[in-house]
């Protein structure tokens, strides 16, 4: 059993419940290892896989016959019903069976808003939902190599950004070769997030990439967010094409400097709004200073005003503070793994304007 | 009122409701037009956006404060909740108040399956998801415009793959060709589903994008699907990598002819189960004949056996039979749309081998 399987059944207990139903995909990746696809949208043949874990054995994955491999490569037992098919369609009933089956009458701790309304027939469950978020903040050392490997993903694609931006290129056609490089490198296929957002619109924060084309003297705003094995990495550089404007590099050192007293505060026992009002400093920025990474791409600890979770060694944070204004917009981004004594930087990019 | 907005309250009617309540995303897109990101998985600051429709005006979109002008872009209502914040987190209570205020203690009909238990609370709902599926498989005018546009990426990514394969390439560098220049001619982000599989994975019907290397004489099958203002395309190729072999060429011809079997069929009043037995032939391919497309890559009419849905002019169809054996395998798919006589054919991109 992980560490973090024990933690998930010490939640389990604290509701006195028999065991867990990880309902949320990314609570069902981080219990079981499974990658749940989610490029495609909801399917016909299938709901997201859920999982049963108890003290009694490995955890059991409710999903369709074609998980079976999947199933099988990540140690679980599998509850199956049918999926991909010829025949008529009706994974809501399967899946509803093979839950029931592999719940079996226990008591679970469960992501109740995670759960079609039709598969609670029957079951015995209560709500863990915050419970679950506390317990997935805290990283494995094998959660760690995968999120490692997510970021390793995150530096070939900035350093692809930077290296092939130039004017007369269009935003979709630097995207192309970014992601190319990226899918290259994972290869195979990768879930990615991303803001690619140039010129003007890096000063409302970014933005998808689309048709504007790269003049000399632009900001390129990168947010590169791609799954790997699992975990997503998360990466953001701003960079120009060509020389910046003196505004730019106002707003890059502004943006660089809260973002290194971030990282030169960060320790176990500070808690995370105290980091955010050191890192926010008089930057004015619409959005969070930082937040967890993990199984899903926001995740705790949230870097916020007002939140009073306390950092601990092994909590996987990105920080990424920007300087805005009207039409200009720098951010830079940085995760890192919280230490006994301080943090170990993850990633691995340049982080120059 | 849009045709298909008539039409789902024809359903809520014939069930004695008030009105309609889509939450299958699908279903949503289709009563709305509002796209919905599907790249992500599942976001901590909302939940996917949910409609509501009666007689008495617009839909009404239940969805997050960041959804706001995708909604009125859309011409919808809004029922709104807060969205992306660096306040705490509770995108279901919020979800749940507005879907409440929206629905106004009206009796609804709803795709039961794809709504989370929590925001069931107080609603008075019956399910009608096969009635939805029915509705949907009937294209509007402006529906079909969303189709075309769709398989015109299909043109440009089957375009690309034929004319860069070559042997020393991996797949996931054809694919990265591919997809640059499928979202480049969409001048943005575009959700995608394919196989991408070469030699002998060509016999087992495919598979995503890996590191294998193109050889001289090789398969390459290419099923890419692409989404584009909220419907999705479809298209299969399957090509040689040079000279293909005798037995490649065989299986093409009897694809190839299952193909045309089937295009020269279709018409309002075939029923599913006959096209699907004409098509199949004596080919022994391990899934449908063919679906209908739309707000979802795969829907009515399922080109199955045993199907007893009526074909109806107006009806969007992709048919894709295989000839497979070990290690090889050719699969050929063309869209049509069903009209008064016949069809038409929608795709454009060569069927050659």
């Amino acid at each position: 059993m992980t560490p973090r399987q024990e933690r998930a059944l010490a939640v389990a207990r604290g509701l006195g419940a028999d065991g867990v139903l990880a309902a949320d995909a990314a609570t069902v990746t981080w219990l079981t290892g499974l990658e749940i696809d989610v490029e495609s949208g909801p399917s016909p043949f299938a709901l997201a896989p859920l999982a049963v874990l108890t003290a009694d054995g490995p955890p059991i994955v409710v999903a369709s016959t074609d998980e079976a491999d999947a199933v099988e490569a990540a140690g679980c037992l599998h509850e199956p019903y049918e999926g991909f098919t010829t025949g008529p369609l009706d994974p809501l009933a399967g899946a509803a069976r093979a839950l029931a089956a592999a719940a079996d009458g226990r008591h679970l701790v469960a992501e109740l808003g995670s759960l079609p309304a039709p598969l609670l027939g029957g079951l015995s469950l209560v709500d863990a939902t915050g419970e679950f978020s506390a317990a997935r903040s805290v990283k494995d050392a094998d959660e760690l190599e995968r999120l490692r490997a997510a970021l390793a993903l995150c530096d070939v694609g900035q350093h692809e950004a930077r290296a092939r931006a130039e004017p007369g290129m269009t935003e979709i056609e630097l995207w192309g070769l970014v992601r190319a490089a990226m899918e290259g490198a994972a290869g195979g296929r990768t879930p990615l997030l991303a803001d690619l957002a140039s010129g003007e619109r890096t000063g409302s924060t970014g933005g998808p990439p689309g048709e504007r084309v790269l003049a000399e003297g632009d900001l390129v705003l990168c947010d590169l967010v791609p799954r790997r094995h699992g975990y997503w990495g998360d990466s953001c550089v701003t960079f120009a094409v060509g020389a910046p404007a003196p505004t730019a590099r106002e707003k890059y050192v502004r943006a660089r400097d809260a973002l290194t007293r971030g990282l030169d505060a960060i320790r176990p026992g500070l808690q995370a709004d105290q980091l955010d009002e050191l890192v926010r400093g008089d930057l004015r920025y619409p959005h969070h200073s930082g937040h967890g990474l993990g199984t899903s791409w926001h995740e705790e600890p949230r870097i916020v005003p007002g939140s009073e979770t306390v950092l601990e060694a092994g909590m996987v944070l990105a920080l990424e503070p920007g300087a805005y204004a009207a039409g200009e917009g720098v951010r830079v981004e940085q995760v890192v793994l919280v230490t006994e004594d301080g943090c170990e930087l993850l990633s691995g990019y340049a982080l120059d304007l």
